[in-house]
């Protein structure tokens, strides 16, 4: 169970960053609170222009409940932007329509998991994330300089969004591949009472990830013609895109998931091998030296009548005999192909 | 199987709690037996107000017939109330809806579920509970302090009461998680033969969990716009909530049961280590002392003619041919990674 | 597979046991073959009165084929009746509806799986089985006392008879559920070679359980309105309550199959820790007096120059020596965690 | 992956048989290619008569052209026909249904597949299959003797053939359940390396049937009235006869698939008990005898000053301390129950 | 993680090969950048006529774009052309219908998956492939011999396509299986560490092909009649066979999974095996040995007063002692059948 803790514990101003574009402009400019500490003008778009406001950071709760009140957001969806303790979900409201997604990287070893709300209205996007994310950063960029993209609407800006987002996802499977392969070599080369336990790691891992991942395929639902007005048919091919990517990326938590428990399987094998060598030594030594203790042991005995010990031959026969039998041993470990 | 003592075994009066509110009112009334013995005008329900009776405690069959028959609910309905042995559902019936769910929850190590009984009218709800329960605790201060809830339908009340027993469960999985948590550190640190027992105990409050949750699936039903006049379209997101908290219910004990069932590999992969950690002392004392033991062995043999044994220097030779041995094999293990 | 042996093989005749109801009237006989062969009258129902006809018993070819053509039932039906060797199912024909269903029950040790056929036509229901059942004596009862039962149609009988068969089912379940209870009690006390074996056996049944039960899902089919005119509407709750007793059913044995698979495991991490225990002693004990066994070799060498032979100290400090050696053991082995 | 040799590999004329019938008439006859060397006439069916032409053995690519031209067959079809290595399939085409099925049969040891087509026109059916199959014996034999069957259409009769062949199954589950006993028996009793072998080997024959059957379940769709006119409704109820066998064997291979994973269980438990016993004789006698071992070496020694050595009672206390340790020794062993 | 690299790496002109036929004409040119350097008149295609654009080798961005642009492809596509790291897939846009599929094959030991675009229009395909492929190359051949091929339309076309490329999925499955039975003769022989790890790299390969081939199923998506225009009616039954293939090819790859597994138990039980013979062999020793070893070493004893060490008869009667012993023990072994 992982409740993370929720959005907007802190009171200090979030920032809004500001895209109003249409094919011919791009202005891009940050809220300014001191001015303007009413969000009001925030929904003044002019006609044919499509304005994408990021929020990033955390937001106080009468913050999310105004931007609520000016977009005409369902009161639930305000509710929950706070909580990140919510699904992966592809929802539709009366004038607008929710996606809630988690952005997903590595910081260092640890697999970090960023809850990211998108809405899209008319003609608007409101992205609200953790951290200053630079995922977006690509898309910024491409908005200032390429004119198609600013030709299209609200809707496509929502696949660009979700395009870099699942783009994440194949870094972090990249990465815990990685992992699995050199998991791989480490256990073939000497297996120890740490693996398993790593595997359990990247398996958490992997789980965390495809939980997040599994409730994406809803986005299928936004390409059915009749379901949403908000998504032209032209941004319906590149929906379908994003879908391929997220079912192919659940494809690979699967094959990953195949492979971790093949590992546990390969780690068994050399405990057992491993096992199986050093039973193998303590045979070897016991059989061979066992029956020859016997045999030095007979002629250590004290009876007064052995006649073998007064031969003068009796000595180095007994060598011979032991010689004997040490190789009969070691012939019949060849044999067993022990040795 | 677990068929849980029905439900009314005792004849004492349960208690009826009543409240009757509107968006300006809010009326909280205990059922007195004594002054009014028929419950008739328990169905006579002011207009534009919602009432909401919880009836706690055991119920007399005939009681519950009684309520059946004032508030017209199917006579299979008020049979299944007696009966704690049902599956959670959600059912339609004409003018009700019935919500059978378990609240669940730890009382000390020990997994509870209690049966409740939602049932849905125009404007009523009736609950049924084996407990004096206070999970319902919150919502009874809500309705008297927030006219906004107050001003909804009977069917935001049946959302909020579901909302808090869904709650619920997210205790019981955030608890589990910590059992595992704390299994898999006892089990790194010393595995014993308990805790394949402890992984087993946990499976199957897990298991339990999850056959109650399970079925709950169905809210979705609800919220289909042609399927019940019950549900107003503005409570369908609310039901979706729901719905989505109870999918990650489900999606959670899933996770749980796949790392439940690491531990029990690791548990085994443990003693598996253990025994190779125990061969492996047995083989290394073993290998050093067979030899050296049939060395000191030949050299108790009473032949009478041995030369060795008459030589000034041989007890030392002895002495240094063993110490050489000692050191071969202890090299041997060293590049056998046993040392 | 089993095949059991076809109904009918024996030529003596059943017993057909008949309740003619209305809601005032209840006729209860049993058909006499010596005054009446032919079974034409079977068929002759006052108007508003529901028949009942329960054949018990082997049955002859011909017997069956008369009462198909009484009631104007499908030959394959009717061949099918004496067909122990079919899946429980449902199925609709012209003017009649065909339920084959298992009766299932302990017989001592063995689960005993009965063949029960139950055809629903307009105003009547049939039903065949293969010993003197007394699963439906309540049914019989009822129908006795309880004119609320005889208002309602034939379908509110095939209800009944459905319900009973079902209850049947807990009780089996019941009874594998305390079997897998005492085996895990059994496993825990003292793992032997047989534990694996009683596992198996009791899957076995859960699977043959499982095997008749999963079929019956399809009453739900019954459910739909449109699906068939035997069926009245009002019976649709109490088929939604058989369906979900069923789905209940199922779930038991799904949780059922997942503890026996826990056993298993149980079972072979038992028997790995008495090997570890084994090893242990055999650990301690050699790794002790391998050792000291070396020493006291050492001083029964013969040769002539062992300064140590000759000290009257020599003795008392070899067992000196022994005892700390023994001692270091021990410790090492307390440190080890083995004693 | 099997890719059997085609069909029609050899040249040879195959065997043509023809049965042609209505209620009052049967003709049977074979083929006489040397007075009608063309097909052209096969085609010819007298009014109300159903013809079924059951080609046997190996057949040209030509004869098979001439046969699908004749019948208005689609060259596809046709073309598939020589190709063995066919999946089961239920298709329909235009004026004509092709249903592939594989007959299935221990031949010896080892699973025959035997790929057989059946197409069913209007008023023809025609069978292809490898060998003189006498599967469809009972079947002539009905038409001859039955007016009922002859009286039915054309797609009765590929009722009578499905039939059949499902029942062939039954008879393949039937011997495999039969194995699964033995092999169990044969593991209980003497766990040999051989026993992994023979699970395997059973394992992939039902992986084998299993591919065979499953595809089967299509014939469903045969059921469904809109979807051809070939299917009458009174066949119906048969079909949904055939495939109730069907998804009953396709059940058989489920439940057989559980034994089997369970017998390599046993096998591996069992193993496992072998070497616990091998283990429990060697601690035994090593524990036992390594402390005398011990014990008689140390009066082995030949120190000048060992009191106990010239002492009378030496000797018979030294029996007596060897005694009671053994006597420890055993009574330990009894109390671990290893003995 | 397999993102291969990226096509259109390199700049040379990939080469253009181009069929043009109708049902009797076939003209094949590639395309000649130094007379026409632009792409125009590739779209020119003569009435009734079938043009198939083989497109092989590295593509540039732009002329990518070129091809896009004169067939009038939406950009997306065009796009993903460049992308290997595609899943296979079937898509329809408006006017033409994109196939992404994976020829793959065994290079050597090696499993190479190369990635295949097929375009289908009103008259035309475009294929795109990474090397000069020879898959294709008796499709080739077929255009150029059989005009019933040249007549029909560009569906069909794509029909051979895709058939080629299945076909070839069969020959990879068939070398895995080969791959299997060779290993699992190979485990049976002498279980080595190594081959744990063959089974996983077949494994991975097998992953890898299932994860190309399962969502080919979607080719199922161009039967269904209303879905395009753009496959004609007498197209679906060649469609659907295609599609037959695949199943199948899905279902092997299946079984070899199932397979697999059971060889890695074969590889478990044969180490277990092994074991126990090493364990047999020590035990057989040690156990015979032990007991004789104790016995020489009591009368090796030096106690003076040792009444059998004077007799004559003790040194005889010791050995035959231990004879007996030994007997003793070797009957004992042969009735556990360890010997």
């Amino acid at each position: 169970m992982e409740r993370e803790k929720s959005l907007g514990e802190s009171e200090e101003w979030p920032s809004i960053e500001i895209f109003d574009y249409s094919t011919d402009v791009c202005d891009i400019f940050l809220w300014d609170f001191s001015s303007s500490p009413r969000l009001d003008s925030l929904a003044d778009i002019a006609e044919k222009h499509v304005r994408w406001i990021n929020v990033d950071g955390p937001c106080s709760e009468e913050l999310l409940n105004e931007i609520g009140t000016v977009f005409h957001i369902h009161p639930l969806v305000i509710h929950n932007l706070r909580n990140q303790f919510q699904r992966a979900k592809v929802e539709e409201y009366d004038g607008f329509l929710s996606v809630v997604t988690k952005m997903i990287y590595f910081t260092g070893d640890a697999l970090t998991v960023e809850h990211t709300n998108i809405l899209l209205g008319h003609n608007y996007v409101l992205t609200f994330g953790d951290t200053k994310g630079d995922v977006f950063e690509s898309i910024r960029r491409r908005i200032q300089a390429d004119a198609r993209v600013r030709s299209m609407g609200a809707d496509h800006l929502v696949y660009l969004l979700l395009d870099a987002i699942v783009d994440g996802y194949f870094d972090v499977l990249e990465t815990i591949g990685g992992q699995i392969d050199d998991l791989e070599d480490s256990i073939m080369e000497q297996t120890t009472k740490q693996h398993l336990l790593q595997i359990r790691a990247i398996k958490k891992n992997l789980l965390r990830v495809n939980r997040h991942i599994w409730p994406l395929r809803n986005v299928a639902s936004l390409m059915d013609k009749e379901s949403s007005e908000l998504i032209h048919p032209e941004t319906e091919p590149y929906l379908r895109d994003v879908y391929n990517h997220i079912v192919q990326a659940i494809d690979s938590t699967e094959t990953y998931r195949d492979l971790l428990s093949g590992l546990a399987d390969l780690h068994f094998s050399n405990i057992s091998y491993r096992m199986n060598e050093i039973m193998k030594v303590l045979t070897i030594i016991s059989t061979i030296f066992i029956p020859l203790t016997f045999i030095v042991g007979v002629y250590g005995m004290n009876f007064k009548y052995m006649p073998e010990l007064n031969q003068t031959w009796g000595y180095p026969v007994v060598w011979a005999v032991m010689v004997v039998v040490s190789i009969v041993m070691i012939l019949f470990f060849k044999k067993k192909k022990w040795l």
